[in-house]
């Protein structure tokens, strides 16, 4: 992969840049960026990183991270006007309105893998192939001839780590192997990065996970889990704890879909579909106004959970599976 | 990593080898002889896939797979007297004692990376170092000049993919990364492999798993499970069905010991055990007469659940926690 000469041209001649993710960051997003910052940091460049959200729990490890700032520490550091944006291609997925237009972004360069159709970005280096925005930031450093660190290799490696499902996506390619390769030589630990990005659950998450796979209904292929207000409140965990939950019932070799159903108040789910290869559960949501890719979609459902069940389950039966 | 100039002497002079692998077979054994079969049959050599028991489910997407032959179907095969030892070290590992009398062994290499103080072997190519055999196997069809067929390549990935448990244990190497990513130039699919191996579970599994999981008890850092007969049964499942299990209350961050503790019959638990880091948890099944390595060890204790629970978690308080 090989940066465009403008984005290269952009890093060089600036020399004070404002490094931001998306909201609700994750390890592709957070590590991406610090490797950024550090490598600009070699070419005696001033950075600041800032994210909206707080460093999550299980990125805490990432050399660097304490380095995040929020909207209200870099409210007066408005003599910055050069942004890039990291594994974010839209300036509304930074911040709220009122935070986005308190910064003067007179300049915007724009790294991601995300398919996007914004204009968003002066400019631009968008790779939907690349199965990490770490990926790109490697071939980055390398572009900019900059030697990377052990630093450097740790949050490489957990963004791509991250974004491959720890090489379990169809993403993974041999060029993400290959980076690993390299990122593991410079100091990247394995073992590591994956108790710290995959097994940092909480005690209450876990039970939360133990009491939703209890619920698990199966339905000629269809298998259906729940998450209510009610389990959150007694394990004393939040909707963000529930992340990659609906993925866990496909490791049933019988089963093609895996939806969950998460109450938001009464009478109200937001459902999650997930499906095996060419089964597609983006049109069961966008027949029910949500939206997603073939494999990973998601819905909402005004009403009560066995009515939103029998319904995106009529829905499967009629689109997904002919 | 080289292999010796006799293994390569002995594969290049013989002409007719039957390749086997350890009793309980994985995906390590098994893509590493179908892949090492597969590379002799290129330099026109005859050779038998042998193995005591079936090819489990998961494994049954390695290519060549069918070709694994029973005791039963070889035993009028007694003109074969060269035999390849692969991901095994010890000929007791092959089979019942009835069953490996049977064989005329003659002259037998050795293929493995687990460690041993073993002399059995005339020709022996063991690396403890190595992450899986399936990278022995790897290095040893580029020592033999022959190319890496995309068969091969799938057997080779699936080996390698097993034993660093998709590459998330402390033995995934930057040797690990780089073979990977010849291997999936050469037409593997990590993400169809990792379906097969790790997500092929049946329906019986998946709710012996959620059982099992209600059963966990936590004590000061330390979670015990519990496998019943009772559950097998009611599951329709057998012990092979248990395989990972202790790993998984692992995924808890303040969890630093995990053991799961399986009804043989009554009165009689088998017991697994697995630590985080420095802790050894293999001192604690020596203490009832077990084994292991310092994060994985097993052993029995004949008492009734309570009395067994009780007797390991003193051992586990007085020995691996200080």
């Amino acid at each position: 992969m090989i940066p465009p000469k403008e984005l290269l041209d952009f890093l060089r001649t600036k020399n004070e840049f404002i490094i931001t993710t998306h909201i609700s960051p994750d390890g592709d997003g957070l590590g991406s960026s610090i490797a950024l910052s550090q490598a600009l940091s070699e070419l005696g460049k001033k950075t600041i990183l800032l994210c909206k959200d707080a460093v999550p729990p299980q990125c805490r490890f990432l050399p660097g991270h304490e380095k995040f700032h929020s909207f209200t520490d870099i409210q007066n550091l408005n003599s910055f006007e050069n942004f890039i944006f990291v594994d974010c291609n839209d300036v509304d997925r930074i911040g709220d309105k009122s935070q986005v237009s308190s910064l003067d972004i007179r300049h915007a360069a724009v790294i991601d893998h995300h398919e996007t159709g914004r204009a968003f970005g002066d400019v631009k280096w968008v790779v939907p192939e690349s199965a990490a925005t770490g990926l790109m930031i490697y071939y980055l450093i390398k572009a900019l001839d900059l030697e990377i660190s052990e630093d450097m290799a740790v949050n490489l490696y957990a963004a791509i780590a991250t974004d491959t499902g720890n090489f379990r996506y169809e993403n993974t390619s041999p060029m993400v192997f290959r980076v690993a390769d390299e990122l593991t030589r410079l100091g990247a630990k394995p073992h590591l990065a994956y108790r710290e990005l995959f097994e940092s659950w909480s005690q209450g998450r876990f039970e939360l996970f133990v009491r939703v796979l209890n619920t698990l209904d199966k339905h000629d292929g269809i298998g259906t889990i729940v998450v209510t207000r009610k389990m959150l409140d007694e394990t004393g965990t939040s909707p963000d704890d529930t992340e990659h939950f609906v993925e866990f019932p496909r490791i049933m070799k019988d089963l093609d879909i895996s939806i969950l159903l998460r109450e938001i108040d009464a009478n109200n789910y937001k459902l999650s579909l997930r499906s095996k290869e060419d089964i597609n559960v983006a049109t069961i949501a966008q027949s029910f106004g949500g939206g997603g890719h073939k494999n990973a979609a998601g819905c909402r459902i005004k009403a009560d959970l066995e009515t939103a069940k029998a319904q995106v389950l009529s829905q499967v039966k009629l689109l997904a599976k002919g």
